[in-house]
């Protein structure tokens, strides 16, 4: 039998790890530049600390046609401005691939954006919750609770990541606040024109 | 966007179900005919009663190249002589699909079986702790602990269970029985010889 490197995997669900690996991401609020819409807030936060906003961990045994892959990912919690810290947000490379994630601690949503029709979706991402995210959706994940948010992602080897579909066209079509305590979505151009004011 | 049936779901890790859907399978020993190695055993047990061994809840939001699909099985305790409740175990019907299973709760291990060679591995499914079985394998669930074991296992929705495959061979090569309270894998026919001894 072939034997696979991580073929069996310990994570920790708490403090997003996965044992023995090493982090596949980390990020920075330096990493994100552009993500937020408040760019004044920002930069305001940069200049205080470049903080850590999430790292994930990828067990990955095997690629090609058919293998499968998962990551733990661990986010911190913090806003910039009304904006609840979130990740650069993807698409597939391999467009049509779909992609489950499991809340494992902590509070977060997900926002889906539709790459044909531009159509937005906020979804709860809570422990022992799924959500499922078709191929052709942007996504994008966002603590919007006081401790750290951990979930498992779990996708097909191939997918990939392209950061760049959305770099190209700006940013997500939504933005998500916090408005009366609730996590909201909101238009970007309208939040916009609302810090102008 | 399009709207998903349970793009969003809920599973209670313990009770091993999901909210609001219906058993995709659910199994009693009587379904179970020629997965036993000790027939005698097997024959004794379903005389006695027909128990419940084990069910999954799916969530499978569509089909098609790049979807998806998720699983909860719960599993009862028990054994048959000195084998562990098991799956009936299956290769996927597209061969090269890979599978993760997640360990929620309880005591399990898993059984995968080289379609080549032949060649057999047994690895723990415990919480926090995940298996992959890459394609052309063979595998099968076993509990090996006192109480349910529940786990999440996620594939390809195009992946498929082929059970024919297995039963046209006759079964796994290697049975997994409890030997000085541990599992252990052992030749299947052995195991048979040492019964009719």
């Amino acid at each position: 039998m072939r034997q696979f490197a991580q073929q069996l995997s310990k994570y920790d669900p708490i403090n997003g790890v996965v044992e023995g690996a090493r982090p596949a991401i980390e990020r920075r609020l330096s990493d994100l530049k552009g993500v937020f819409a408040d760019e004044r807030a920002y930069e305001a936060a940069l200049a205080e600390a470049d903080s850590l906003v999430y790292t994930t961990y990828c067990v990955a045994p095997e690629e090609g046609d058919g293998a499968m892959l998962y990551c733990i990912g661990k986010f911190m919690p913090g806003r910039i401005g009304a904006e609840y810290y979130m990740t650069k947000g993807h698409i597939h490379s391999r467009p049509e691939a779909a992609e489950f994630y499991f809340g494992l601690h902590g509070q977060g949503v997900m926002l889906l954006e539709d790459e044909a029709s531009g159509d937005s979706r906020l979804l709860p991402l809570r422990p022992n919750g799924a959500i499922y995210v078709p191929g052709h959706t942007a996504h994008r994940t966002f603590n919007t609770g006081d401790e750290p948010l951990t979930y498992l992602s779990v996708v097909a080897a191939t997918a990939g990541h392209d950061y760049e579909v959305i770099a190209a066209r700006g940013n997500f079509r939504q933005v998500v606040v916090e408005v009366d305590g609730q996590p909201t979505m909101i238009d970007r151009a309208s939040y916009l024109q609302s810090l102008s004011r």
